[in-house]
């Protein structure tokens, strides 16, 4: 009887404060094996990086992370598609691509259609080795009007003096789905990222690029935060004073924003944005 | 003396990291059988849906979900009213409804006023299987002003060119109590809605349409994240870009959606909006 | 074996939720005695209400609600001052006060500077059995412009065609401390009030009254509502429709939002507004 | 023994759902020795005071708090750099400054590049013994801006009738790189902020000062509620009715604020902004 209620007080407790971890595991499918060559943090903090982008309102039920593979250059990593949201996406999930987007083992699973963003990016920015690919909300309204989105704060820097926008129309005409779904498309997105670190997609969202993993999801979180506060400031009426060429270009520090979005990835579950 | 400390315990434990589903099993009324002809899955969806509703700013204290009954398409399925508000609906408080909106068996259950905005559009959209009814908070605005609300992104290419605005006072005049609380009134705002898969209610909020569940559950909340973008695009100034009609065409796939809000939703309790 | 039960027990418990109750219980003041003639569910509805309030954004760490006292049309009860912030008022901290304002049994304790707001408003509205203060957010920029808030939506009817705004500066002169730290002032206000259920108090916040603490609380959060409303429609541009005087008028059924709200306020600790 | 168990319980329970502080303890650095002179409670409420700044959405991954050291006015206090995020900050991180803001002991730590704010303000302000430099998001529009930052509310009165905005630029001429990193930007920062409670940084953040921590926390929270007031007020058109200033110089309790952001931030995990 004392088992049974003890029993029964962790199984409670277990669907209770733990609920969260124990659905996790109890719901996720069968175990796939690693991928081979690459290391457990490696993969642990790509999977991580999906969660803080939910965290911090950039990735909600879409989009997604990717980093040149470690090994090879012409390879990428990226999360499964399927029924695998950003919020819960594991190591487990994560995949090898060919910079033409193909799956290098599909193990009959989901991909994104849009993975053609990534590789397309890697073949011609041999500086990028992380791609955020996003609806990141305050970025929206900057790509369907005319004010360009423009560094107004030191922690957005390298938006520099604006950053450029793809209109799907301009390669598949006024008759298309929006989506970058082919590798025209990704070839077509690149051209216009050119050498920014940032190219916002009409009426979609957003790709941001990095040196790093920990540098694109700075650079995608600052993003959105500096488009809110351009928003603001717009509001407020009369000319915005933004950063000024040297000012854009000045480096700055970050080692404690990814500390710090990784701790709190770890310790909450996700929150919605 | 034991036992009295593992009693504490539990009753610790209660009070604790349970305090959310213990107090609910406690409040809950008596157990009404569930619908018979209804599988139990049809059900916990459905209850499962007004608490996404919640997570995503969608419903508040207010609003509710009926789908189309899976097996009778002349009956609809909705929970009912009394101090149920939309986070704490469980599948023993959804009842049946006939298309005039007549509870099947009401077992002296207080019913939602505004019932007939569904059987009425279940009358004449037989390709509709769920209804949302919600004072999403930024398509408010938009039923009140000129601009009309319009697919600024691709997530919510349903929009298309724009959504139709019910005016209650051209069905019931000028004194009118703003409610959709016969089925006069629901056929009235089910003209309106035509084939729409939106329409807005003046000074209210708005009634969203789908072939399934998970469609118009996704359509509400994307419903109000657009409005909440074409906002914020009003107020950077000049022309807006929005969807052309090949666009807002497109299908979308939205299989990672339902599956992200339901584990959400599993997983915590409801967030306030 | 049960040691180790009890191990895992205790880890559980160790990452459980509980911290917030247990760290209240320990911390909390010695246990004054209840209010004798008060029955205690009055009590813990009143002090539940300083946290519903909060959850909901109309109060943060300051604000304050009362009820007129439900034997004693000549009383009125309100929790004390001093560090008791309102997200942690406790039935132990509510006070009987006369329509002076002044305390029946002080007991040493802190009181509320502006506790004159609902002693002078209970004096002269007879209809008036709770009165909530707050410097709830979205309400200020209209207490600060020429813009009158007005029913946007039938959620906030009772706002009618327009509330009063209280200019401190009209009783007190330029040179004023903008708080209604008098009876003087809480006259003045009262006056203004005259017989609506809302009245702004210039960069300040304001006052809501009801016939009941559920429909005062009602009405503070869905005033805070219909101002965010009101404000996201104004930046749509263009002539708003609002609420007529039919519509305004109709009484509308709130039974379930109080039940939703206080069931969120105790199953959760205080959000952050 | 099972008493000890007991304890140990609710020993645990109290640190309860401080699973997050426990993951903290288990993650955190080899622990240094406290700072000799200065007692348990100031180094924990100055370490405190990092995590409600984040609560109330002031600091971000961004940001430091000093004070002027209690027993050496040419002292003070603020916590290292390095992986330490704002959210995490602990009375081990706490070191000591003179007032050129050299470390007096650095134990090859790193140190946050703009304490030069901070030391160069405790120079020429005797009556300052606290600093917030923050990232507070409201306020950077103002920075921006034509628009002076003032007292819309009562809350805000400190701000009275408008603050002043550091251009870097005009120290550091147009190739800068947006940082108080040294002495005599700090100086330069100082002298802007003259008397007056805050500064505005120019495309930045701002700095706060107060006579105690608690006044310049209470004011860093209110700058950034006061500026998204103004902007919402902005939004409505017409002109704003500002504090005046007698109504500025008013003082204000603030007894409860410092009692409900403390509670809070020892009962929750910190939240995303």
């Amino acid at each position: 009887m004392r088992k049974r209620l003890l029993s029964g007080l962790i199984a409670i407790a277990a669907i209770g404060a733990l609920a969260p971890l124990a659905m996790r595991a109890a719901n996720s499918q069968p175990t796939a094996p690693l991928l081979a060559d690459v290391d457990e943090t490696t993969l642990s903090e790509l999977a991580l990086s999906y969660r803080i982008l939910v965290n911090e309102g950039v990735l909600d039920a879409y989009g997604h992370v990717s980093i040149r593979h470690p090994k090879d250059p012409n390879r990428f990593l990226m999360a499964r598609s399927g029924e695998v949201a950003p919020a819960y996406v594991t190591p487990n999930d994560i995949m090898e691509f060919d910079l033409d987007s193909s799956a290098i083992d599909l193990r009959g699973r989901a991909l994104h259609s849009e993975r053609f963003i990534h590789g397309e990016i890697y073949k011609v920015r041999p500086d990028v080795n992380a791609v955020v690919h996003s609806h990141s909300r305050a970025v929206i309204p900057f790509g369907v009007t005319k004010t360009p989105l423009r560094a107004i704060f030191h922690n957005a820097s390298f938006l520099g003096e604006g950053v450029p926008v793809y209109e799907i129309r301009d390669e598949s005409s006024e008759n298309n789905d929006m989506l970058v779904n082919t590798n025209a498309k990704g070839r077509a997105l690149a051209k216009v990222l050119g050498a920014h670190p940032v190219v916002l997609m009409r009426g979609h969202g957003d790709a941001v690029v990095g040196p790093s993993l920990q540098v694109a999801v700075f650079r995608a979180i600052y993003t959105e935060v500096n488009a809110n506060l351009q928003i603001q400031a717009t509001m407020l009426g009369g000319p915005i004073t933004f950063l000024n060429q040297y000012e854009a270009q000045k480096a700055q520090g970050m080692e404690r924003t990814w500390e710090a979005w990784k701790r709190q990835a770890l310790e909450r579950e996700p929150t919605r944005r």
